[in-house]
């Protein structure tokens, strides 16, 4: 397609009309599609079936019955072989229940609840009518500005840059405001834009002045190892963070949901030494300790962090004919258009992409109304309320590539009108 | 036995020499047994062992995929299992994660966060400088207590009597106290004691009038179908609270903790329609859902209420000896001499053992010195404190029973020492 801005208004007209005819021709066509979320499909599922086989063994080996009460923090051998996939110390680890959402939360909670390092309590300073905020790199995972909205946490946007958040306003933000505790990071291939933080801003992060003293990262590396097109190295966020003495900033997050099974893998924070000690302190209040029934099933299968390597290159074959068919329609319809912008991720779950100001909403209608169905306009922003009302995100993974093909023929089509009636209002 | 009272003070320094005599050759067999926590032996938890066979399966009756993500509250044939079990409305219950610990707290920290019913958040009364007081009966379980330690819930005892708690001083401190925000309940074969509330109880605590809006019952029915000599019927709470206009009153937990794999199983919440739709609020915001395919697990292998009960016989079976030894151990040695009273328990996990006044930490202390690690003396009352330092937690299940049975001997022979110890320092 040739550059929309080439277009008289003539012919943007006659090409509205007969992309119109096309949209008729698709709702006649009464699919069913869904590019909304970022679930794992059947294929990938399969690929970790024999987690589900006979437990020929429930005994650690430490001798501990993995069937009875006990082990607060995680089985060793889980710790060990989470510690080595990831390069952190298994002393630092905290394995958690069925998925790091839940983690995060409780996490977030317990600085809501009990403040952290001897510091107020978070939700004290909300009720003595001091705001707790976060920091919110944009566009960004909707579960995260969930949990913040739930507690009553105040969400600042600032830009995701090809390279991570845009330091120079992060740094500016915190050395102002002691009100600022945290921010969120989903360092590589981030949701939606598949995102992966340089070097050098894992270490402004781990270095940066805070007003607060009780500042914290929440380092969500949820797509640590999903691959797809590229391996990308990560910094150790931990480590650089104790290099420059701030070795309690980060709480750095991981989970199995999109290695193994979503809801029913293991999830992981790690931090400093002070800080896995103030969590355990929380938790043996709140449990006896997770099921390490699963964290062994995940061990007996997976064996080694190598094997996790292998198991991922085999997820990554099965989606990379996905994102290939997601990215080439876009490049095939759009490229040039002038009426979207898409990221090319490297891995992750998601593709982003930018309409013409003010047409997300409305792309997102269309293509509900022809029967496929995205994520929700303005989710990938706090509160849903994308100021300039132009990212989508699309989840290629659930679909089959046939439905694939149709969901984004359509999809493609609706961003053209939506961008076309837009020019055509002015 | 003869009564201790009968004897002249040069007869009790007799018999002290002697039981210190065989107290020695006890400690001389080096010894290392365990009557500390409840829980199960190796035999008990070898009758769920299935659970951990291959799964045939993993798709719900409404085609959803328990391998991938979806369902917040439980798959609804595992919320429909256990509804006819507890004779609970299924849409009334959330299934939860692999402990009813975890549920516990997390329901009491959404309360101290967010209050309920349009009420203030409990941690802002506290921060306001009003505390928010719990009763707890004592002697009690443990693990409440923590919770409410680390929530900041000062605890205000009350007796347990052998129908329940003294509902006389119940219903006084509620209608009086407005920051008395909730009690602890465990209303069938109470840890430690066993008691069984009686209907009359369970109608008072559904119809007492309260000074605070938002009092809430925990209602923790951790052995609801644990029956060993005598199956006991409790009288419905939820239906109670429902009938007496106070439906939101009470939070029903239940798990499947000693009935499959503590920390594998299945735990569950159930209240007021107004009270799950609330916890569903927040829940929503802390996880996408929890682990599916152990509540399938759990609904391939028990399938109907009628074989959970079927198995419950199976472990009364196992349990039934080691009470036997735990009771018969205690009349033959103890029976009569006015040196200790102890509880009958109908079923649960736990015999209680009141020594006399001053004695309970000492006969612990000697205990563990022969090696028989007992509960701590304390820890079944708020804060660690006995008031009259006599309540000692017997827990049978774990060892076997000739580890009990030489257990017993040591612990006995212990409450001796200890009694007459106190009766001649007068």
């Amino acid at each position: 397609m040739k550059p929309i801005a080439d277009y008289s208004s003539e012919d943007l007209s006659a090409l509205l009309n007969d992309l119109e005819v096309q949209y008729k021709e698709a709702q006649a066509q009464n699919l069913k599609l869904n590019m909304a979320r970022g679930k794992p499909a059947t294929t990938q599922l399969n690929l970790s079936n024999a987690l589900l086989d006979k437990m020929e063994s429930y005994t650690l080996a430490d001798g501990t019955d993995a069937r009875n009460y006990g082990i607060l923090d995680g089985i060793p051998e889980c710790k060990k072989l989470f510690g080595e996939l990831l390069g952190i110390n298994p002393d630092q680890i905290i394995i958690g229940g069925n998925a790091s959402l839940n983690v995060m939360f409780d996490t977030l909670s317990f600085l809501c609840l009990f403040g952290t390092g001897g510091c107020e309590p978070w939700i004290y300073s909300k009720h003595n009518g001091n705001p707790v905020k976060f920091l919110c790199p944009v566009p960004g995972y909707d579960r995260h500005f969930t949990i913040c909205e739930e507690l009553g946490i105040e969400m600042i946007t600032v830009p995701l840059n090809e390279d991570g958040p845009d330091m120079d306003i992060v740094k500016k933000l915190v050395s102002e405001d002691e009100s600022i505790k945290g921010i969120w990071c989903v360092p590589l291939h981030s949701n939606p834009q598949g995102v992966c933080y340089s070097d050098e801003v894992v270490e402004q992060l781990a270095s940066m002045e805070t007003a607060a003293k009780d500042f914290r990262i929440f380092w969500d590396n949820a797509y640590g190892v999903h691959h797809i097109y590229e391996d990308v190295a990560l910094k150790d966020i931990i480590k650089e963070c104790e290099k420059c003495g701030n070795p309690d900033r980060v709480y750095y997050f991981f989970s199995t949901s999109k290695i193994s099974f979503p809801g029913a893998g293991i999830a992981l924070v790690a931090s400093s030494p002070a800080n896995i000690k103030e969590l355990k302190g929380h938790m043996s209040a709140q449990t006896i300790g997770h099921d390490k029934l699963n964290q062994l099933r995940h061990v007996q299968f997976f064996k080694t962090p190598e094997n996790i390597r292998a198991h991922m290159k085999k997820l990554a074959e099965e989606l990379k004919p996905k994102f290939d068919m997601v990215l080439d329609k876009l490049d095939e319809t759009l490229s040039g258009s002038g009426l979207a912008s898409w990221s090319n991720p490297k891995g992750g779950y998601f593709v982003s992409l930018d309409t013409l100001p003010g047409c997300a909403k409305r792309t997102v209608e269309l293509a509900k109304n022809a029967g496929v169905t995205l994520t929700g306009a303005g989710a990938t922003y706090p509160y849903g309320k994308d100021p300039k009302d132009s990212n989508i995100r699309i989840a290629p993974t659930y679909p089959t590539i046939d439905e694939l093909e149709k969901a984004m023929d359509i999809f493609t089509l609706c961003v053209k009108i939506a961008g076309i009636e837009k020019l055509l209002e002015k």
